[in-house]
């Protein structure tokens, strides 16, 4: 008997099974580093994420002792003693009261057994792939990440896809669209494995070659929805599903709500393609707005009410409008200001100097007569030098073109072909 | 012969047919005003609109004596030497020498006589319904406005409704939904009178018993485009054409470009529904920016061409996304900053304390059976006493049922329905 209730062999051989290559785990001098994932599997049955009393225990106490005062059935008094003005005697005791009924070790083994069996692997902070970005959550992080598939996507450059459930046609096409170009820029595309929107940027990072993350508000080893069971069953495959919450717990709209906190601090921007005014959607955005991550959200018809929740925040919030994936990209990643040149556009609306002149001297002229330098300075309203000079530019541009009449009309126009032959 | 070298009696009856009810041109005596009204007819045929240097000698010298030394062929140095520092004598021969080639007095008549033959009225600075807001065109004030129709629009709050010629049928199915919901709350629509966008919200602010104003690029006695005649002939009759271009002028590139200044400055606020990325309506918001006045523009997909200007603006400059007449109105006269109540909209994505609490309780109970208190504490993650107080405020809001078999049950679910029953 170690440190918990229940025999250490046994604790040891169900994390073993989720944590294979843990070679502390068998070093049996090291209690402290199985008390530890022990304890954070405690954590993971006990609470609901978003728990800010755990959260706030956790940072300052560790997980380990805690975790013990509640499996212990011990007073709480201890614990609020030790955090005196940051966590008061009732609120801890309604905490305790709230963990207590979960507080059962066959759970707390169905939980590791679970994701054995659906090949969960178990990620802890310390781990080289737990998120350093999760530090932005900073009075809830998850006590641990269940994931399933390739783990070192966590280390690379990602960017939150989501999205309305009840997405349009317009909104599949421009997900499947920015996906697959984020998936082109080599960033991971991280989502919610939801219908629709969600659905669509997995789809079209795997089908272009790329990589992407689901996050799930449920265990790892209920896929949900049913109807993404194929498509969630390749992420893992081919990319990583990841969960806070323990293999059994289902998907509740509580858990889907803290979910989205999850994506939006690991995500180094969030993109919102849909969304209705009370899409879940917006909560991922509000989640990564509060974190201080850039936020984009594509714009829709204003006819279409799976966009106005887009609208909403792109007139309220510090976010971006964004048309393409590179616009995603600049948003996440900076640039060096440059827009590319056609991006610029609005030259040919703000004619000055010599263009607005040009554009003057080639109104001027008609389709299908010549016209003398006199009479074009009369149309433009210029001096006949100032003309001269301008004609002599555009003929230099193949604009305009003299004919053997003396008189100039514009290049191309089929009186001037006529009078070139 | 009076200041101008042709008879001012016909210079006066000239005018008295484009301002019938100026008495002051009967009083013989105040030459001054009929100098003054004539100079300003002849600036409109001497210059192309927006003329810097014509509109600093009206400023600085007023109307008249530029307009004669332009006429009577002298030499600007007296001009110049008036102004030092702020005009070149270069600058100035430059200007003098692209003006006189239009210096004709049959010219001017003939502008006068076509005005009068097309019912177009004449307004100067000075008029009680000459714009003030066209103090912010600081350095390119028309020199007069030609005017058909009711003139006392000119007073009224007004907002200028513009876009693309080739909109799309979202596009102008929503400048019909704006400018109607525009023309309901008593604002004047403005804009130019072309085909798509610019037509639509004409007449739908004429469809719904609004006023309206159309800025023509040409003389008011040409109606462009050809195929929106009976439509500016309606305006003219029910709400007021205008144009700073002489009757006979054709409707050039340059002038459409130098119009769009003049609906920038007379409106409170520019909005843009569908622009391309090089539309001449951008070239309206990119005027109304550099006044200082708010812009909006209506987003649309960005898979189509005929928002990416609207969506470009929105993204590079200080500009606000307009989904609704509201909005507009919001943008262009202030609010109390609070809005309605379905507009806020995120309260339910983002829960916190006792809705959080009730979103989780009722996510545990089960459709099918009752559950008992112990059970739901276990299902939400609370304690007991925490479960009983969300099912009394859940139960007051008749959201959830206790049944006669001392189970909960969402109320409304069949399984309530039956045990009720």
């Amino acid at each position: 008997m170690g440190l918990w209730t229940i025999d250490d062999d046994r604790l040891r051989a169900a994390l073993l099974a989720v944590r294979p290559d843990d070679t502390a785990l068998h070093d049996e001098e090291d209690a402290g580093h199985l008390a530890e994932l022990v304890a954070r599997v405690v954590w993971s049955v006990l609470i609901e994420p978003g728990d800010r009393v755990a959260g706030l225990l956790i940072e300052r106490l560790g997980a380990v002792e805690p975790a013990r005062v509640v499996l212990d059935g011990a007073s709480g008094a201890v614990l609020a003693a030790r955090l005196p003005g940051e966590l008061g005697a009732d609120e801890l005791e309604a905490a305790l009261a709230r963990w207590r009924p979960r507080a059962r070790w066959a759970d707390i083994l169905r939980a590791l057994e679970g994701a054995a069996r659906c090949g969960a692997h178990l990620i802890v902070p310390g781990d080289p792939t737990w998120p350093e970005s999760f530090l932005a959550l900073t009075d809830s992080p998850p006590a641990l990440l269940w994931a399933r598939g390739d783990a070192s996507l966590l280390r690379r450059p990602s960017i939150a896809v989501v999205g309305a459930r009840a997405a349009t046609g317009y909104g599949e096409h421009v997900a499947m669209e920015l996906a697959a170009g984020l998936a082109a820029r080599d960033a991971v595309v991280v989502s919610g494995g939801a219908y629709g929107i969600d659905g669509m940027a997995h789809r079209a990072a795997l089908a272009s070659g790329g990589a992407t993350i689901a996050v799930l508000a449920g265990g790892l080893d209920r896929l949900y929805p049913s109807g993404h069971e194929a498509l969630l069953t390749r992420i893992a495959e081919q990319g990583l599903l990841l969960s806070e919450a323990p293999c059994g717990s289902a998907p509740t709209k509580w858990r889907f709500l803290q979910r989205n906190r999850l994506i939006a601090a690991l995500a180094d921007a969030t993109v919102v393609i849909e969304a209705g005014r009370r899409s879940g959607a917006l909560s991922t955005a509000g989640h990564a707005l509060g974190m201080g991550r850039p936020v984009g959200l594509v714009p829709g018809p204003i006819t279409s009410a799976a966009s106005a929740g887009c609208h909403h925040f792109l007139r309220a919030f510090e976010t971006t409008l964004i048309t393409s994936a590179a616009d995603v990209m600049r948003l996440a990643y900076g640039d060096d200001g440059v827009l590319p040149l056609d991006e610029a556009g609005e030259e040919s609306t703000r004619p000055t100097g010599q263009s607005a002149l040009h554009t003057r001297v080639l109104d001027a002229l008609r389709p299908r007569r010549g016209m003398g330098v006199e009479e074009i300075a009369r149309a433009v309203g210029e001096s006949p030098a100032t003309i001269r000079g301008a004609l002599g530019s555009l003929e230099l541009d193949e604009r305009v073109q003299l004919g053997h009449d003396g008189l100039w009309r514009r290049a191309g126009s089929r009186a001037s072909e006529r009078s070139a032959s």
